[in-house]
């Protein structure tokens, strides 16, 4: 098929942070009228997150199809597993089905779909690819928390836990507020800098953001009794920014 | 009724950037089920862009209660009217109303609910008031485009465009992509400092995100035909983070 385009359509689906009601409307409408769904899940799980959202928004989960990846950091590992999970796809693609592939949060930001969809797009230059941008665990997480992100001329850092947690100094002078992503284990680390900084009255987390066993509340509490796991730090750095609209 | 909390609820809700199919299942569940839907719209339009949207998905517009603002950007202004608006907002409240307020994007971001809650909180400190996340448009605007915004340990800056462009370089070595709101006519400046950087390459633009009129490509095409108002910039830094799960 090399070449031509394939008559099927690809769409990448948001499902947001983990409760089925923060799928979007078209999200769901996407996800009920695709002929297949195709879902990553790690070896050990029968069915991915992902997926598990979307069947509790209604769809279908016979039609889940689920794509097996190592558990791995190595990226030659990972990217050969694309490699071959995008060949299914491509092939539901030139079968003319209409495919769908749910991830958690928001497809463009640290999701599986973009690394299935560079793959997919090496094997099918032509082919119709879509998205629908679902809710991001920050915005779950301000939600959740009842604080605002930003407001009026207010700036926002979204970003992993970077490996030296001093990296965030850097932030404080530019921008009003941190979200930080990939705490897992390193919980205690970014309280102790929260604190350090002198920071704790403007820091709060939200454990397992959407799950059933999300928690919220003040970082300082909550890293002495949780683990960091799908979790959001939201971190006012008390950057004095003029002209705020307060 | 002070000291005591009022029996109604009030739910913020983000009816995301334009279509109402990126309206959350749970947003459109809490407006079809309101009592009353408040909403703010400019004195000279009839209906908020957020209820628009929210009747789009199916909300009984009958229920609106528009609340009508000054055309202004200041603070004193615009505070005393935020104050003569949660006013009847706390009455419903008080009545046991189930009210809701739709706002644009995502409600904890650069959103009238801020100013509205904080309001009601002022009024009525023991209201119950929620929150149902949203798309925002930076989201919106990537899903447009096809391209993430942050894959692997990458940082994303969400910024409005900041009264001195050239704030923006503090931003080059620390993020990886900046997301700026808030253009308006002010993007051939923009523009110009994103060619001036060289960055012109992985520089794009959505104009009018989410409605009819949205227009999506490259910033330096877009730029040179179109305006800048409820757009957002999407600027790839060039950033050479180490480590990247490319």
């Amino acid at each position: 098929m090399s070449g031509s385009r394939p008559s099927g359509v690809l769409t990448g689906v948001g499902v947001g942070p983990g409760s089925p009601g923060l799928l979007t409307l078209e999200g769901a409408r996407v996800l009920a009228e695709a002929d297949v769904v195709f879902a990553p899940a790690p070896r050990e799980r029968a069915i991915s997150l992902a997926a598990e959202i979307a069947a509790g928004a209604g769809m279908d989960a016979s039609k889940v199809r689920t794509l097996a990846f190592p558990m791995s950091r190595d990226r030659e590992i990972l990217s050969e597993a694309w490699r071959e999970a995008a060949i299914p796809v491509a092939e539901a693609l030139d079968a003319g089905l209409r495919a769908a592939f749910p991830t958690l949060g928001d497809p463009s930001v640290y999701s599986t779909w973009i690394y299935l969809r560079r793959a997919v797009e090496s094997l099918r230059p032509e082919a119709d690819l879509r998205v629908v941008p679902g809710i991001m665990a920050a915005a779950a997480a301000a939600a959740r928390l009842g604080v605002p992100l930003v407001e009026g001329d207010e700036r926002l850092a979204l970003l992993p836990l970077p490996d030296r947690v001093e990296e965030l100094d850097a932030f404080l002078p530019l921008v009003d507020r941190l979200a930080v992503y990939k705490i897992g284990a390193r919980l205690p680390e970014l309280a102790r800098w929260t604190a350090e900084r002198g920071l704790d009255a403007d820091a709060r987390l939200v454990v397992g953001v959407g799950l059933e066993r999300e928690k919220a509340g003040m970082l300082a509490e909550l890293a002495a009794q949780a683990e960091g796991y799908l979790s959001a730090a939201l971190i006012g750095t008390g950057r004095s920014g003029t002209g705020k609209a307060r």
